[in-house]
This record gives structure tokens, C-alpha cells and sequence, in this order.
């Protein structure tokens, strides 16, 4: 039997999506799984006439790989890896490249890299976006490590990728845990429009009253604007749309309002306060999973807290995309955007990365759970600038904010009015007055801490360190 | 010569000043600075004539200490600690023990712990609070490690610190890092008073015009409320009444509005994060900063940026304590202490602290920078139930809530329409208002994450684990 042109490790869905993928495109494989039982009956399932080998051990799974060996890990973050590492290690040979396509947390790939490498094996950390679908029929993908390992997979993940009119969704991201760092920001990124769009949801619902086909029918307006167009707001309709057959009513209704948040979004907000990267919307989003999961205490807090109750309020037409609500959504869209190229800029400098701006927003156009038209005017933007430090600064973006403020604002006001939270609208509107003031009220905080700790101040007139006795 | 009761290890300000507090209480010390000419100084200075005396090494130091010895360091967090820890330890013997006044990272603390254990030797990590005066006049002091080691200074603790109506500010708080952990907690809250305070007098200078004696006046009605009397209502009164000496402007107007973030309130809402607690009030004061220090952005930003300009919102009567900015300043302060208490009940059950709140209360109540006639009120609520999930469903609290939540949501609707970011005032509404909602909408993020991962749900009218093809 020939050699085959790669490896996997792990036969979850993403694992046998991505080894179907890469059959699909001319290239063969050989697949372990630690239950072998599994491996059968892929190979006489979905594998079955197609150039993919099984193997039940390790060392078989080896054997069977050309050299240099290409083995892509599909298993979970953290100590899963690291055993398959040591597993596989004794097997392999110098030159011999190891993929690791899970959720890794960056800083353990960084420390895998440099493992890996002191014993002549290559190591990619690998970012991978896309779901089950996206795996099967071409996924965003983000590798970083070693250049020279990535040149090994190049045309493998070309093909493989997700393609759009510039090119497949897969570039070499930069050196270390890079990879995996940028796929955490997109992750971060993912739980901030999700966020917003369930906030839009419940104003609509609540405050408009409208039905799940009624809010469908305003989320495939949003689908087919420039600013908004994109994979969420696409299944966001298609979920609303959906019966359940029990008794033929929304069925978004009957699913628990609880959502769960430990992984890769939390990542994002730790790396982003590590960095000093000011990230309100996205922070909101992860923690507006928080209040969903504390379900019980919000169910009795409901019985014995007061507040406004929601009554009308008009967002504009429906038919029209209800202006001022889109106005909101197309910001907080944004300041989720804005706020993760912002991590990935100060963690470039700060990690030595070197992140081609352009190129992420590239590869996040097809494949990835973000993927929208809005990408391409990020791209754009920091085309022209490569080292921009704010994608609100750039002329498109600042044009939708002061087009759009307005409209944020009343939504903002509307919601605060009616009692209904909206944690990343409100973030984000804080966010956008923050950023567009030039003097805020910190220096009353640099007064109180030189008043109780001498912890002197700078002063706006003068240069030098002041302190002053602020009470006799 | 005597031997000392106890040695001090850093000569900075909050060391100078508890060594002459615990002089002031009867126990002499002997005191090493890295530098001896600074222990030269201050035996000359500050110290003079008193039971303090100096060491010119560790070695000599050690031998003047009374067995078995304590050694108190005040050195900076990290690297120094440990290295005074290494170069201390070879003259240490058996029950000897260390304790850390700094702000260390409470995992560090956990690691001192066990290392110095493991080579019998005493090791306690103490939160201290209330700067430079606290220090002398009597600080809050949270030291956590082995009882034992606690048994061994605590007559020392009881006299230094803070004494209030029910004893001194001083506790036993827990095993490990359980007291460096609930002093960085401490400043969590700190950070969120502040910055709460911040947008207090934003609002009231750019909303209403008022002048810093003005404001001064508001802070002085409120510190003789039981809702907000407070240390740092008190010293922002005083700041904002104190005058440029060049030309009797009002000096915190030539404040540089940039403050700083990057420890104990980083640290704060990294822990939060790790424990699921939601603590929206104290992350937007940490981003407060963040964006503060942001100021040549922002400063072009404003350039560019349109939207709202402040216009007159009559928040009620200064001369009444402006009841509609009050009624939002108390509930942002009371959401910032209970999310701090939230993060030390989830830390207790996670790192089996046991912490006892009531207690923690009680040595917050003098001393601290966060001390406040309404810590008499946490302190009651964790009384009466010590495993409340929420100060806010304590009853006092709860009535508190009901009665100001209109106040609150006139304050954040009137700041958006301003154009004046309220990041804190705003979070805290949200954080109120998704609290009371027993429905909140993440029904919909758990459709989308099926939909596109087939990550199933729950549904709110059967058991079970559910999947949908939401796409044809």
C-alpha cells in the first residue's frame, strides 16, 4: 500500500470532517482513534472507497505516513494533547511534523513549539473555524509555529481551506502560539455578535413584541446590507424561523437561556486585560453567558426586585430593517471587530508576532463563524494601514459611528428605560463616548490615590511628578 | 541589648510606618533595608529614640529577633519577595516565620506557603490596606496562611490595627493565599468606588456646570448618608475643594486624566473570570483606566468623532445631595461590593478558604481605603445568612434596589443622551436588570451554537439534551 499523505489523530465530527476534506482534495490519510472501534466504523461508514487508512496503534499509524510524517491532532485542549504528544513522540523521526488543530490555549503551544523543536520535530499550532460544516467543506484556518513546518502543510491547507475571490481562507499567521492566539481572538469576537444579536432579539421581542418570523424576516434584512451580511445574522434567521413540532410555536422559545462560557472567550478577555487592550463589548458578551447561568438566582431575584416594565417602542419600520436598532447592532458589530484586531495589534508588539493585519481579516472572509462582508472593510482599512490603531479611526468605520451614534443611543436609552438589559450595547455606546472624548474624569481617581497612597500625579500643564496634601 | 518581638524587612513608606505603629503599641523591633543607609536614616530620623533597632545584614538581623522569629517583609511583589525570602532563609531555624505585607499574587502566596512549610518554617501572606496613614494610624490587615502561624502574631495584629465598635480590623481570614486573595478582592472594589465617584463629578462638571466646591459640597452631603459615608466619598470632597496654588483654579482640573491599571484590580477580574462570577461594575472601572491611559487616541478621536453634546439634566437639588445621581451612585456601589463578595464566595468553595464573610466585612469596616458605614450592612446580611448568594436579595439591599433602580436608569438614559460615558453607572444598571430577569436571552445564542457545532441544548420544558438541523 502507498504511504499515505498524512495523518489524523482524533475522529470527532471536526476530525472526520477534515480528513474527508482533504480526501476530497487529492490527498490521502491514514486515522487513529484511541477506541478502535471508532476507527472501523468510519473506515466502513463515511470513509468507505476512499484513500483513508485505519491503524490501531500508534506505531502502526506511523509506519503507514510518508516522510517527512504530517499528523494532525484533532483532540481536546490541554492534557488530551499532551499525552497524544508523548504517545506519538517515540515514533516519530527528526523532520517529522506535528499539527495540533484543537482549542489549545496559546501559551501551550508556545511551550509545545519550543518542546517539539529541541527534538527536531516541527510543531503548527492551529486555529480552526468553521463548526462541522465548515471543517467538511472548507474551514478558516489559522496555523502558527515555525515558518519551515507551515511550508510542509502549505498546499495541503490551501486546498483545504475555505475559498474567496482573494484566495483560500489559511495563511501562515506567525511564529509560536500565534495561531492559536488568533483564533481565540476570533472566538472572542464570535461571542460578542452572538451577544449583540440576542440583545437585539430581545428587544424585539420584548419591547416590539414582535414573533420569531417577524424578527426573521428584520434578520434577513440585516443579511443582505453591506454592514451586516454574515454567517450569524444568516443561521440567527434560520433559528428564528424554526417550529417546534410539539405544537408548531417558536422553537427558540423552548430552548434554556442558559449559555456556558470557560473556553476560548474567557481566554480573550484574560490576554486582552494581560495586554492592557480595552475590550467592553466583548467582556459583556462573556458575561451576559455569566447572568444566563445563574438562572435560579435571577428566578427568584425576579420575584422580589421592582424595576420598569418594557412597553412600546419604535425602532423604526420592520420592513425597513427597524433603522435604529440595526444602527446599534451594526456598532456593537463593529466594536466587537475593533476590539479584537486591537488585542491582536498590542499582542503583535508584545509577543513578537509580527500579524499581518490584512491577511487575518482575509482568511476570516469564508470558512469562520465571523465570517461577513464587513471583513472586507477591514482589510481594506488596514491595507491602507497597516499599523492603524483603532479600525474606528479609519475613514469607512468612522463614517458608520457618526452616521449611526445617534441611532445607538436612543436604542441604549430606550432599553435602559424599559428595564431590559443590554450589556454589549450599552458597553459598546460607553466604548465609543470614552474613546471619542478627549478629557475624562480619571483625574480624579490620580487625585484620590495621591490624597491616600502619594502615589503622585502627572499634571496636563506642566511636565514632572506632583504630589499634593490634599487635606491638612 | 533585648531582643526584638518582631524584624521588618523594606524600609518604604508603609514599613517605616508599621514598625512605629507596632513601637506605639508596646513591641519593639528590629529593622534591614537593601540599603543600610535608609535604616541609618531612619533611626536617626523617624526612629529615633525608640525600641527600634537596625541590622546593617540578614544575618545580623536575624540575631537580634526573638525566637521564635517574625519577620514582616514590605518589599515589592514577585521577584524582590522571593529573593528576600532566599537570602533570608539560611539564618531562619525551625518555627520561624515570614509574613508578607505586600501585594503579592495570591497562587504566589499559596506556592511561599507550602515551600517554607515544607522547610518548617511559618509563612503568612497579609493583605494590608489604608496606605501611608492607614499604615501608622492602624490599617486593615488580612493574613491568611496556617492557623498556627496566625496564633503567633495575632496579639501584635489586634494592637496595629484599626480598632472599630466590634474589635480590630484584623482576622484570621484562611489557609494559603486566602488573604493576600481577599485583599486583592479589596481593591477590586476600590477600583470601583473610584471610578464610580469619577462619573459622579463627570456628570455633574459637563451635565450641570457645577464647580469643584460645588461637587464638594454633593460628596459632603453624601458622606452623611448612611448609604454612601464613606473614606473615599470623604477624600473626594476634600480633592475637589483644594485650589491650584498658581492661580486658585480648582487643582484636579490640571490633573493629567490618565490612571493606571495592572495589578491587584487586573488580578481581580482575572480571578472573577476564572470563578464565573459577573462583576460588570468592576471590570468597567478597570477599563475605565484603560481607556484613561488611551489619550492620544482619544485626543485625535475627538476630532473626528461626532455625537451628542451635553446639554443641562437636573439630577435634583445639590443641596439635597442631587437624590437622582445619588440614587446611581449607591446602587453602582453597592453592585461593586457585591460583586467583590460574589468572587470571595465562589474563591471559598473553589480553594477551600472558608472564608467567613461576616468577618471580612467587619475588618473593612476601619482602617481600609474601601471602609463605609455600609459595610455594617454587609456585615448584617452575611450574618443572618451566611451563605447568601447575593447581597443584593438581602432584605436591606433589596429595598435599597427597588427604591433607586428609577433613579439609576434616569442617570444612564440622561449620560447616553449626553454624549458622557458612564461605563460604570451603566454596567451597573445592566448588571441589576439581568439579575431581575428570569428570562434573559440566550435561548438564542444556544440555537446558534447547535446550528453551526451541533452543540445541543436544553430545553425549559423537558430534561434532556436536545439537537436541531436548524438548516434544511
Amino acid at each position: 500500500m502507498t504511504k499515505a499523505h498524512f495523518g489524523l489523530v482524533g475522529l470527532g465530527v471536526m476530525g472526520e470532517n477534515l480528513v474527508l476534506n482533504a480526501e476530497r482534495n487529492g490527498f490521502s490519510s491514514v486515522v487513529y482513534n484511541r477506541t478502535y472501534q471508532k476507527t472501523e466504523d468510519f473506515l466502513l461508514g463515511r470513509g468507505v472507497n476512499k484513500s483513508i487508512q485505519g491503524a490501531k496503534d500508534l506505531q502502526e499509524f506511523v509506519s503507514k505516513l510518508e516522510r517527512p510524517r504530517r499528523v494532525l491532532m484533532m483532540v481536546k485542549a490541554g492534557a488530551a494533547t499532551d499525552a497524544v504528544i508523548n504517545q506519538i513522540s517515540p515514533f516519530l523521526e527528526e523532520g517529522d511534523l506535528l499539527i495540533d488543530g484543537g482549542n489549545a490555549q496559546f501559551m501551550d503551544t508556545e511551550r509545545r513549539v519550543k518542546e517539539l523543536e529541541s527534538k527536531s520535530f516541527g510543531y503548527i499550532g492551529m486555529g480552526v473555524s468553521g463548526g462541522a460544516k465548515g471543517a467538511l467543506e472548507g474551514p478558516s484556518m489559522m496555523p502558527g509555529g515555525t515558518k519551515t513546518s507551515y511550508d510542509a502543510i502549505e498546499s495541503l491547507l490551501n486546498k483545504m481551506a475555505a475559498q474567496v475571490e482573494d484566495g483560500p481562507c489559511v495563511t501562515y499567521i506567525g511564529p509560536g502560539g500565534s495561531g492559536h492566539f488568533v483564533k481565540t481572538v476570533h472566538n472572542g469576537i464570535e461571542y460578542g455578535i452572538e451577544q449583540i444579536l440576542a440583545e437585539a432579539y430581545d428587544l424585539m421581542k420584548r419591547v416590539c413584541g414582535m414573533s420569531g418570523d417577524e424578527m426573521a424576516s428584520v434578520m434577513g434584512y440585516w443579511n443582505k446590507t453591506e454592514e451586516l451580511s454574515s454567517y450569524l445574522v444568516e443561521i440567527t434567521e434560520a433559528c428564528l424561523r424554526v417550529k417546534d413540532p410539539d405544537d408548531s410555536s417558536d422553537l427558540v422559545e423552548k430552548i434554556m437561556d442558559k449559555a456556558g462560557q470557560k473556553g476560548t472567550g474567557l481566554w480573550t478577555v484574560v490576554s486582552a486585560l494581560e495586554l492592557g487592550a480595552s475590550v467592553p463589548t466583548i467582556y459583556a458578551s462573556l458575561n451576559g453567558r455569566v447572568m444566563s447561568s445563574m438562572k435560579d438566582q435571577r428566578n427568584y431575584a425576579e420575584t422580589i426586585l421592582n424595576g420598569n416594565k418594557p412597553s412600546f417602542v419604535d425602532f423604526g419600520k420592520p420592513s425597513d430593517g427597524m433603522p435604529l436598532l440595526m444602527d446599534a447592532v451594526v456598532l456593537a458589530t463593529i466594536a466587537s471587530y475593533a476590539q479584537g484586531m486591537d488585542i491582536l495589534r498590542l499582542a503583535s508588539e508584545e509577543y513578537d508576532y509580527d500579524l499581518d493585519m490584512p491577511s487575518i481579516a482575509q482568511i476570516w472572509k469564508g470558512g469562520c463563524i465571523i465570517r461577513s462582508t464587513l471583513l472586507s472593510r477591514i482589510q481594506d482599512a488596514f491595507k491602507k494601514d497597516p499599523s492603524l490603531t483603532n479600525l474606528i479611526i479609519d475613514k469607512w468605520f468612522t463614517d458608520q459611528v457618526n452616521n449611526r451614534l445617534s441611532g445607538l443611543t436612543q436604542v441604549v436609552s430606550a432599553a435602559a428605560n424599559a428595564g431590559i438589559p443590554v450589556p454589549c450595547l450599552s458597553s459598546t455606546l460607553d466604548y465609543l463616548n470614552s474613546f471619542r472624548t478627549s478629557r475624562l474624569p480619571q483625574n480624579l481617581v490620580q487625585a484620590m490615590r495621591d490624597c491616600f497612597g502619594s502615589h503622585t500625579y502627572e499634571r496636563v500643564d506642566k511636565a514632572g511628578s506632583f504630589h499634593t496634601e490634599w487635606i491638612d
